[in-house]
């Protein structure tokens, strides 16, 4: 039986749910791989007594120079030191797996080229969508498309929002602060709500739809905090709903993007992704409109995408 | 620069999407690869002036035995002479890819097997969902969740008919001559308003959500023709909308499937699935529920998935 060695930087919410799901369906995995997957050890700071102690390390260099570790898992979030710890990893021949859309956003070309220098895989279908498996589907499914358009509704927090603004008829302020008290929205929301972390996820939609990068700060973004009732009340006039779209056109051999409050007609599919559900809405030459759907967060659907990505480096082994 | 060589077998309507995209796309192929993908020939029976001259051959064998032709794509259609030449192909050493479900719904085992024992891939993608990234995202990004369910709407033609019946309050007789005319239902109508083609692919979905081949005949099969308007009518009463639905459950290690039409409450992200539009909804125990949206049908939605299976080998090679 194979072996493949895995070690998590950061074993917080959405590591901690990548753990689970290579614990709990270790052997399903197994089956489906012929390669058995086993963490065997955890950087973190802080104690947490929800892991075995003997996996617990305070030492980046426990994982990022041991040469039992194979792949690095990386959900530290913040770019750095997540991103020297990737770079790292990888000059130590290790792949690297990462849910970490602002660092994998601010530095792309730099961790892609590092990867492709020292012939391992860099993999973040979980930093765009969580659950949602868009970067794969546009790297192999569809990767015959020249693509000439996407819009996402790419974070959860202000889809969340903005259907409560709709349905309920409530303003933004309240709104935001149920999320808060549910969990749905952080305490410090900035990231969120002014459409940063749809800018990042942009950037790499981007990158891999169009082999152009553009980073998230060239991107011209808007939040949702200024989105009033009336604005939407406008908007359901002309049969529309509004939602915060990250957006790209490929036109003439130019990218114009943004991430905005837009009016969507309600026939269109976006327009009936509510909740914290996230969508990619992907245009190409040849396969027409693709839209794919799912959670685009949380612990357990981002680590079945960070679980994904490691099953491709397992079937390749 | 690496060469993959191709050759076709039926270039109609689906395996000429395929060439198309091949030849139009190539350059854009071989940068995202570093592969250049070449059709060297192609099997018909009648004269295709669409084509080279020199790429025709009404003689199998100068595909199935020409050591040159690396891929065999399949887009004949029908069980035989289908799967003999497939299997032929891989025991010959070459990878194949095909869009025809009935033929790997009818001898999936027999054909994956064959695939596994001679070292090559048997890729269908193109199968299901026409244009939909289905298949690969539940063999890859999506595969370290134990599945419990799919629905799926499979049948563009059927999906089409209850859409107009559902939006003008058309009777089924009255729109399906309308589209056979439209070119959206065939003459012979039977395989899709019966819901056999839906349970063709039904079965390819719940071989690789489940592991377990269940043939298309041992599908409980209802399709569309005795749906009326009074149906539609009632289920509208109920906030429903009617959809031919295949689907599958698994519960307590058992699977539960079928293809029939379906009270479908209008909130359901399959409600808005609309005309030749196809969607699968897929629900993992790690990542919760996903949906996958497309064109289930056509020339170059069906030839994407194909080119996308090539584009697979090619970056294997």
């Amino acid at each position: 039986m194979k072996k493949l060695t895995v070690g998590i930087l950061g074993p917080g919410t959405v590591g901690g749910g990548a753990y689970q799901i290579l614990v709990n369906n270790h052997d399903l995995i197994q089956k489906r791989t012929g390669v058995s997957i086993e963490v065997v050890k955890l950087l973190t700071r802080r104690p947490r007594s929800e892991y075995p102690a003997d996996l617990l390390t305070d030492d980046p260099d426990e994982i990022l120079n041991d040469p039992n570790v194979d792949v690095v898992i990386e959900t530290m979030g913040g770019i750095q030191p997540a991103t020297s710890f990737m770079i790292q990893a990888m000059k130590k021949g290790k792949h690297v797996v990462t849910a970490n859309k602002a660092a994998v956003a601010a530095s792309y070309e730099e961790l892609v080229m590092t990867a492709s220098e020292n012939g391992v895989k860099f993999l973040f279908e979980a930093s765009v969508g969580g659950g949602i498996p868009v970067l794969t589907s546009i790297q192999n499914p569809l990767s015959g498309n020249n693509f000439t358009e996407v819009m996402g509704i790419l974070n959860g927090t202000t889809n969340y929002i903005l259907t409560k603004m709709t349905e309920d008829g409530a303003d933004y302020e309240n709104v935001l602060k149920d999320a808060q008290a549910r969990g749905f929205a952080e305490a410090d929301p900035t990231a969120d709500v002014e459409g940063i972390d749809a800018a990042n996820k942009l950037s790499i939609l981007i990158a891999l739809l169009f082999g152009k990068y553009i980073a998230p700060s060239d991107i011209p973004t808007k939040g949702i905090s200024h989105v009033t009732g009336q604005d939407i009340a406008e908007a359901a006039d002309e049969n529309c709903i509004i939602k915060l779209i990250a957006h790209a056109v490929l036109k003439d051999g130019k990218i114009s993007c943004s991430v905005a409050p837009e009016k969507v007609p309600i026939s269109h599919p976006l327009a009936g992704v509510s909740n914290e559900f996230n969508a990619v809405y992907i245009t190409g030459d040849m396969v027409g409109e693709v839209m794919l759907y799912g959670k685009g967060a949380g612990a357990l659907p981002t680590g079945s995408a960070i679980v994904g990505d490691i099953i491709d480096i397992a079937k390749n082994l």
